[in-house]
């Protein structure tokens, strides 16, 4: 399947997005379907990240993405190429995707079939992450060229993530960037944050975070 | 001056951002004072840029800075260094400013007798593009590193700018991105927009943005 939907999903209705979050978790445990919510900067490598991760995982898990941005559709084309499903959810202006609009996602892209879906969250370190998606786990991603400050400037989001994947490891040497600091500053906002340094472009680091991957729905599918 | 306070502003009572906006830039004109909304990603460059203009037009403007942030005083600290008058602004969790509350910032700062004021806006490319925050111009920072498609994903900060800095050009050799395909993908968006590439390391490209800065300054004050 090499093709992919527009949808343009709207503001939830629900009173408590945090419940209706919950719920949505309870319904994907019924479907034995793992929903990670993957936020990050515009830029900083979702997409990429995400191809080299079907790549990786491809013989084991069966997975889609879904795919949501204020208003485009290069993302999807980006991810279709790789041959899983994909969905572009446009959020109409909105800088980020609550629960409801993310089951209205689910719904017309027929997630119960798949394993693992990821939600590429609209690129904002600051909305997306005041938003329960309903998402089993959420992870983010700092790009290295970002700098290693951005645990002090956006705590919300490094707060509210199982993950944190530092990517475009491969142009350190270009940029001041303290891996030391980073993981000092992210665990001062998150003492239990799993941070995994990748470079999609030279594949290192990628074996950890897909372990991780393959553990997380293995565990959500068993227990 | 080597200090900076730091000010929790609160979101607008008015009901009219626009009309509130106009009023603004009124007030500003009467006080001859220039006032640049500096937009971006997080982590796009806009402080380290911003230090690097303030050290070329240190000499010939009477300069000040006021940094927005959710909640840290990185950016004022970094700036502040510089010996510039420099403010930082907590907006309290919220990702844009509106023309209220950098009104209630110019206030606190005292800026009448400055040629130049920037406000650095909270690290976003959607939120404060919906803001019009009374600024005489708008200008967005655009990263080698974020990927040349930015203005097909986030159209409306495109269409704002009055210009477009693409930062980091010294790491251009290390990553996939398309000065050409930028442009055309940026003036799809707003054929007015002006683009000056710049590294601000190697100081590559800060003349032309420094002289625009001049020129926009003087405009404003002799009108």
């Amino acid at each position: 399947m090499d093709q992919y939907k527009v949808i343009e999903v709207k503001e939830s209705v629900f009173a408590s997005n945090d419940a209706d979050a919950e719920r949505l978790r309870q319904e994907l445990k019924g479907d034995k379907t793992f929903l990670l919510n993957l936020m990050s900067s515009p830029g900083a490598g979702k997409t990429t990240l995400l191809k080299k991760t079907i790549e990786a995982l491809r013989g084991d898990l069966a997975m889609g993405v879904m795919e949501a941005d204020i208003d485009s559709d290069v993302d999807a084309a980006a991810i279709s190429e790789t041959g899983v499903r994909s969905i572009q959810l446009h959020t109409g202006g909105m800088c980020h995707l609550d629960a409801d609009m993310t089951r209205q996602g689910l719904r017309e892209f027929g997630a119960q079939d798949l394993d693992l879906v990821v939600l590429e969250n609209v690129g904002n370190l600051v909305c997306p992450a005041e938003f329960d998606t309903g998402a089993v786990k959420n992870a983010m991603i700092l790009s290295v060229p970002e700098g290693h400050d951005k645990p002090l400037k956006y705590p919300l989001i490094f707060q509210v993530c199982d993950v944190l994947v530092i990517s475009k490891t491969d142009v350190l040497p270009y940029f001041d960037f303290d891996m030391e600091k980073v993981t000092e500053y992210a665990h001062m906002r998150n003492p239990n944050l799993k941070i995994f340094p990748v470079s999609a472009k030279t594949g290192e680091g990628m074996d950890a975070w897909c372990n991780w991957l393959r553990e997380e729905v293995a565990e959500w599918k068993c227990v």
